[in-house]
This record gives C-alpha cells, structure tokens and sequence, in this order.
C-alpha cells in the first residue's frame, strides 16, 4: 500500500553546537517522505516557491517519491525556518519563521492522491489537516501537530482529533494538550477526544503507544553524537506510517514493529543535517538497527525467588 | 545469599499535591531493605535516635530484617528530612534536613555484617561508604550518590568509584558526574572512574544500564498515580541487589531481570507514603508486573519490506 503525506517542503537555516548550515532542505513532508520511501511509495502533497530547484527536487526523485501533487509557486520564495539547539538537543529556539508560499496553502489532491490508503497529516494549521483528510478515502489516518496549534488554534485541533485514527505527537505537547502532567492520564484524555491511538515520541527516552486497552513502549536506540534534531519527529513519523502501508497492517504487533521503525528512521536522521543520512541509508542498516534495539531492550523471564518469611514458613 | 545495606533509617515529612505525612519512616537503607526482603536475607547499617520506637522497628521485624548492626543513640533525635513535591515529581524540594544521629555515623560493622556476599552503599558520605566497603568481603558491591556529594566531595567521590562494582545513580546526576549532557558519553566516562557497570534511573522513563560492551534499556512501568516518589529509587536498588542476591549471579541476564525488580518495586513504593505500600506487598504482585513490563515491551521480529526503487531493479 502506498502513503500519502501533507505537510512542509522547506528550507532550515541551522545552527547546533557541532556546526551550521544554511538553507537545506527541510520541512515536515521532507523527512517524512523521504523516511518513509524505504518501505512503500510516497505521495507528497505540498507547495514550494521558485527557489525550489533542481538540487532540491533530486531529494526526492532519487528516492522515487511521487511529487505530482507538489504545487509550485512562481515569484514567491519558499516556507523558511531558522533556528537553533543548545547542549540540550532537546529544546530548539526558533530565530525567524516566514512562511512565504505556505501562508496561502490550499492543498488541492490530485484524483489519485485522493485514493491513497493510508494518509499522514504533517504538521501544519488543523483546519487544513481536516480539509484534506475529508478529499482521501484513507483506511488508517495519522496526524502531528504542535505546541503552537495547542496553543492557538484549539478548537480547530480538537476537531482535527475526531477525523484521524492515530495522533503521532511529543511528551510535552501530549501533556499540554489534556491538561495532565502525568503522561499515562494524559494518554487516556487525549484517546477520549477522538484518536484510538496515541504515539508519545519522548526524543533521548524512546517512545510510548497508547489505546484503551493497550500499552506499548521502547528505549531510543543510544546515541553518541545527535548532530541535529531537526527532523527526527518526521523520519520517526516516516517509519511508521511507511511500515505500516508496506506491511498493510493495523494490528498491534505490527504497530509495535511500527514504532521500532520510526524509532531507527529517527535515530538516523539526526546523525547529520538535513536528509543527509537518510539519503545514503540502506535497509541492511534499518534491519541492524532493528536487530539491535530489540536485543537492547529485550530480556527473559525465569522463576521469581520468593524469600518466605520464617513467621510464614 | 544475603545483602548488607549501608545507609539512613531517617523521618521524613512530606508533602505532596496528594497528601501531607510527619515523621514517616524513611531513609535510603529504609526503603532498600524492605525492597530487598521480598527476595532474600537483609542486614542493616545504619544509626537511629531515641525517637526510633516500637512502631518503627516492627517495620523491619515484620519483614525479619536483621536490625544486629543497627546503632542506637541515646538523647538525640534520628535524622529528619523535611521535603515537598509539586506537581512534577521529579523534583524534591528540601525545607529543611537534621543530620541529627547521622552527624557522626561512623559505622562499625559486627563479624556477620562483614562477611556479607553482596553490598549496597547507600547514598551517604562518600568517605563512609569507602570505609563500609573496606570492612566487608563482598563479592559484589554497588553504591548510590547524589548531586550533593558531587558538588561537595567530588575527590572522595571519585575515590570511591574506584572500589565499587555497580554505581546506580540518576539520569541528572550522571550528567553531573560526568560533565557530558549526552548519557551515552558520560557513561563511557563513568565507566573508566572505576565501576565495571552503571545503572541510569530515569524516573517515569524507566531505566538504562551501561557496561563497557553492553547495553540494555526499559521503560518504566505506567502509573496514573504516583502518589510520592520519596524512595523510589532506594527501593529500585533494593528490588535489584535483592534479586542478584537471591540468584547468586552477576551475569547479563540476571542483571537485565534486577533491573525490571528494581523497577517493579520502585513502581509499587511510590504508590503510597513510605513504606506502606511494601508493607502489604505480595510474590504475586512483584511477578505480575515483572511480566506486564515484558509484556508492554518486547516486540517480535518480522522481515523488513523492503521498497525497491525502479532504478535499482
């Protein structure tokens, strides 16, 4: 099954601790594409300015993803976000935000886009998240969203909740969102809001996946050096969504190889900038990482030794 | 075999957005030895006041700990730590600490106590737990600390890294120890100061365990209410020196089951007020949630799908 995808094309101005780059390729339908084409075809619904050239647009050709439903805007520039992280990856302090081309999006979906089985809403305005998951007839819809839309735009988010199956989001975001500092309550009031499974990415500590009656959750794989997180929600994304449309599957254990996946996109995507390590991947790399979180997170039962107490004896 | 625990027997009042307790009964070889006592022999370490009564002593007799090497100091009050929590656990505040007793604990260890087969130094005065572990041929010994003795004693701190097996500690303070803000490089840092393993508790996230050439890692398991955190993670130590001691082993797999019996049992103190929760613990419970942790964490292999791009067929 194939995966359609709307969201962001843009360029990042970045600066982390270990370096800079300036106007690479970037955007929440970037990472997600691009992560996701490892397991199944992509679609990417989109828009982009006149500076969207031939280097960019190679991003995708070469991984074979569906770019017919990216608009492109003559005489405008593209979405461009600057930004930057301190020591603590985990926290990035936007610089400049100009949405260029993007504050317009209308996402109108070609006749097979609207056909796509399996749909993921990236991270943009609500409205426009349930605007374009009302034109697919997906069987299985997943949506991100931020702490900005949380903030600004709640009414149109709590809309949003009721049209998707799965919400892919942050332990913070999913904390603000209920209104709950404990993440397992929070789970429980975010799923009674309209998704019947909720993803909590939790960066360096992995990820948790909730349903009414189900619990799932997995360490990050480790890493040395995390050069850039830019992307790592998307790829994560990616690989799970693209997983699951490969697989054609909705089942739990599948949700849970699910999660394995986007935790192993993820983990690469921030080894360099931009899509660069994703570019060079291979899937022996995504099996070994697989492979390996596995063996780092699993363990056996055995016997418990029951010390009885003399007074029980 | 059995384990000797250095450490406090303390008061504490707490409070928390939950509830408010005086003088519960505390202290790191508290919370450790009734944790301990679930799956094996414990002997206690430690100085109490006057203040320590019939009340406080049937805590450790109704789980037949062996109180022979526990001092009593007439005419002075045990030590008395006076703390709150807000609505992030995590984060103890202290309003107030008595040394008390615990000033000029200079424990002296009878026959039997020195020849304890596994030791846990809890988190006290770096020079102590040098002299504890000088007095005791164990074959397996592991210590606490905390952020305190970093800042305060940092040479004697080092110094007795250099004698201990295991150091379990937390996520911030393994940071701190190290001068790394990425775990995965403090660890190795940690490592090379003397401990052959480093055991990483991470709170609501779980757990993470370090040795030069291996890894493991496990999430927590979910509570919706954690009602006080006091404890946790000397119960967490108790659970998992209780279980290598029970088992008599040191291998990987063993270490992988002590450190989901530490996370068992720190999951069942921070249920309650002090030890309360323990105190009605049963087999039963700690082997039902051993298995629930397996069970909201494993995953199954399965061939990765693999999208072949056209260009590469």
């Amino acid at each position: 099954m194939s995966v359609l995808v709307v969201g962001s094309v843009a360029f990042d101005s970045i600066k982390t601790p270990f370096g800079e780059r300036n106007r690479a390729l970037g955007g929440s339908a970037t990472f997600f594409s691009v992560a996701a084409s490892f397991f199944t075809d992509v679609r990417v619904v989109a828009v982009v300015g006149e500076d969207f050239g031939a280097e960019e647009e190679a991003v995708f050709r070469e991984r074979e993803i569906d770019l017919s439903d990216l608009e492109r805007i003559e005489g405008q520039p593209s979405f461009h976000w600057k930004g930057e992280y301190g020591y603590d990856l985990n926290v990035a302090r936007t610089l400049d935000t100009q949405l260029n081309v993007f504050a317009d999006f209308n996402p109108k979906l070609s006749d097979a886009a609207r056909e796509t089985p399996f749909l993921f809403l990236g991270n943009i305005q609500p409205q426009l998240q349930v605007e374009v998951r009302r034109q697919v007839a997906a069987k299985l819809v997943a949506a991100d969203t931020m702490n900005y839309w949380i903030d600004n735009t709640r009414d149109d988010l709590i809309e949003m909740l009721k049209h998707i199956d799965i919400l892919i989001i942050n332990d913070s975001e999913a904390r603000e969102l209920a209104g709950e500092a404990n993440l397992v309550r929070a789970a429980r009031k975010i799923l009674s809001m309209g998704p019947g499974r909720l993803v909590v990415k939790r960066g360096e500590y992995g990820a948790a996946m909730f349903t009414a009656d189900t619990y799932f959750a997995t360490p990050a794989y480790p890493l040395e050096d995390v050069f850039d997180p830019t992307g790592a929600g998307d790829s994560f994304a990616g690989g799970f969504m693209g997983y699951l449309a490969a697989a054609d599957s909705t089942g739990e254990a599948a949700m849970r190889r699910a999660i394995i996946y986007g935790s192993v996109m993820a983990s690469f995507n921030v080894e360099e900038f931009s899509c660069d390590r994703l570019r060079r991947l291979t899937h022996d790399e995504i099996s070994a990482r697989f492979r390996e979180l596995r063996a780092l997170s699993h363990f056996e039962e055995e016997e418990l030794p029951r010390r009885r107490l003399l007074k029980e004896v």
